[in-house]
């Protein structure tokens, strides 16, 4: 993540990852959700907090859920159901369930079918929202495969290359890769300039956002500096979009576009539930699994992919960088680092724990 | 394409595709190829040519892989072997043969798999040029399955982001989906700012290459549009890098670089051949298919990609753009068009056929 997105120092209060996760799932379980889910979801909101990927931890995420499952949009106790399924396929409905309570078993279900088959894959529709897709390839690699995951959550916020209706959604695609004994490969990503979520981040850090990141209401890219905008408006009324990356045809904005489409076909489309552009619907989620087993040895793949990744940690940086890193290095060191000293979360956010707990009255042991 | 790379009206021979197809075999066959090998190799060049994808076509292509026959750097008859297979995976030494020639014979057994189990992959090491992705996912899609193809070929041509060395390749990427009536989204794409292909056709059109597009000698992205550079030197001594799709860190790189390292694991360490950017070898591929049927009504399926697909199409473009399309349309249009009027090469390109024919005493008729 950019400098300009993380919290500033004097806003930082660091918490134990023991204490964050157990007043998590706490605050999840008296909404109404089952040990079992609250596990799930808090295991992917403090996995994305612990690699330093704030926009889809309980920073921003957690406030949401406990007002969806209050007002009913979410739905606490799902019945969740396979409605077709191949050797190596299933297609589950989460019954209105929060997709991060559903996905850690959706990638497990995955992982099953490729130890049998040598590949599986599970796309899972009608529940909210995935927390992004970083944490659920890593389940793969636990098992020495190659994990990848998609989700197409929030239609009507990006414009096409050349369009100026806001169309998909940010569309995030994950892969993972296991290792011998560098940090794991993962590549996780929005298929947008910038994730939705680092607009909210960037008002609570004071971040500006950089040219040909969003457009203006018309569809036409921002190409100067600007402060990000508080969000009017939903869909076609809002006033602004996001870019899919690249963000001029020029400089390739077809190629965010193109796989930000790859991601709306393979979870909404492959899922039955029909183009989240035009039905409005929460989107859907793909998970996959490939047996490195199925295809080489094991052993040797590890090994490769270390003298790959080192190739690339010790290659020489460009002027003015200090080293060169892969997808996955800095999340890494940031989960080594704040597994042992804490997450840093906002004031603000600390204070809406405390606010909450309070209201619903549970222990709130934080600081 | 963008228009700068496209062939100048007054420099352009159109061939019938039945005439460039004939001679094209031919020309393999002549160089020792197979008759069944010579076909599929010519399907893919042609289709690349036929979908206006004139960078993987016969005009760079097939100079280089008659030289590579005669110089016993390709094997004109490969003993094509499968080395290890699972119920759903493959993995295929090509024994030295062209790419072109055994990529549809592996996404073949990729359908054949998913037709069984729902999914079905195939990595593909050991050959030559695979004349980019776009051909094979297509094969996938006339089966009512949704291909995917990754290539690794030429290492040592991409500075990563922050880095300086030039490290991956082009690293193609490409996915195919069927549709109802609407043409199919064909998504392929190199995850560097420009594929390597592009600039040689920059310099035969005398085409600019614009500003991020490409770094200096020792890894700075050059900020300004300059002439296509005369390549010298290979890897770390060559006086230009690419720079993965974004160009800049701030503008998103490191999202090209990640997916260009998903492409270099999924084809050469899932191989088992080990990273391209150490050993230097030709690279491999990797060919995937997802049988839609596995996960949900095909029918249902492809009446919603057309949906999907004309939400895009028929939307408001930007100001300063007369239409919205999605990855596929335009080649779509192209090959319509080209079926029907023969395909437009360059006048240098006919006049090495010509030359060529001449010289290995075969029949050239082309104009």
């Amino acid at each position: 993540m950019l400098d300009r997105f993380k919290v500033p120092e004097q806003d930082k209060i660091y918490v134990p990852v023991d204490k964050i996760t157990k007043v998590t799932e706490n605050i999840l379980k008296t909404s109404g959700v089952t040990e079992q889910g609250a596990k799930n979801s808090t295991a992917v909101l403090i996995g994305n907090d612990l690699r330093g990927v704030e926009t889809h931890g309980v920073s921003n995420g957690l406030r949401l859920y406990v007002e969806s499952y209050a007002s009913g949009k979410y739905n606490a106790k799902p019945n969740i159901k396979i409605i077709k399924e191949s050797a190596t396929t299933a297609n589950i409905d989460g019954d209105g369930g929060l997709g991060a309570e559903i996905g850690p078993m959706a990638m497990e279900l995955a992982i099953e079918k490729a130890e049998k088959y040598g590949m599986g894959s599970v796309v899972v529709s009608n529940t909210g929202h995935l927390a992004g897709c970083g944490y659920y390839p890593l389940q793969a690699v636990e098992k020495d495969m190659i994990g990848q995951a998609m989700t197409s959550g929030g239609a009507g916020l990006t414009v096409p290359t050349w369009g100026s209706e806001p169309i998909l959604g940010t569309n995030p695609i994950a892969w993972a890769v296991p290792t011998k004994d560098m940090p794991p490969f993962l590549f996780d990503v929005a298929t947008t300039q910038i994730a939705s979520n680092k607009i909210s981040l960037a008002r609570r850090t004071g971040a500006k956002l950089l040219p040909g990141w969003i457009t203006d209401k018309n569809g036409d890219p921002i190409l100067e500096e600007v402060d990000a905008p508080e969000r009017t408006g939903r869909h076609g009324e809002s006033n602004y979009h996001l870019l899919p990356f690249g963000g001029t045809r020029e400089n390739g904005s077809h190629k965010g576009f193109g796989l930000g489409m790859v991601v709306e076909i393979m979870t909404n489309e492959l899922s039955g539930m029909g183009p989240a552009p035009i039905l409005m619907h929460e989107g859907s989620d793909f998970f996959a699994a490939y047996s490195i087993d199925a295809f080489t040895d094991v052993k040797k793949f590890k090994q490769d992919m270390d003298n790959l990744l080192k190739r690339i940690v010790e290659s020489k940086p460009a002027s003015g960088y200090e080293r060169v890193v892969y997808a996955g290095y800095l999340e890494n060191e940031e989960y080594l680092k704040r597994s042992k000293e804490g997450i840093p979360y906002h004031k603000e956010v600390i204070e809406w724990f405390e606010n909450h707990c309070s209201e619903i009255g549970i222990d709130c042991e934080l600081r």
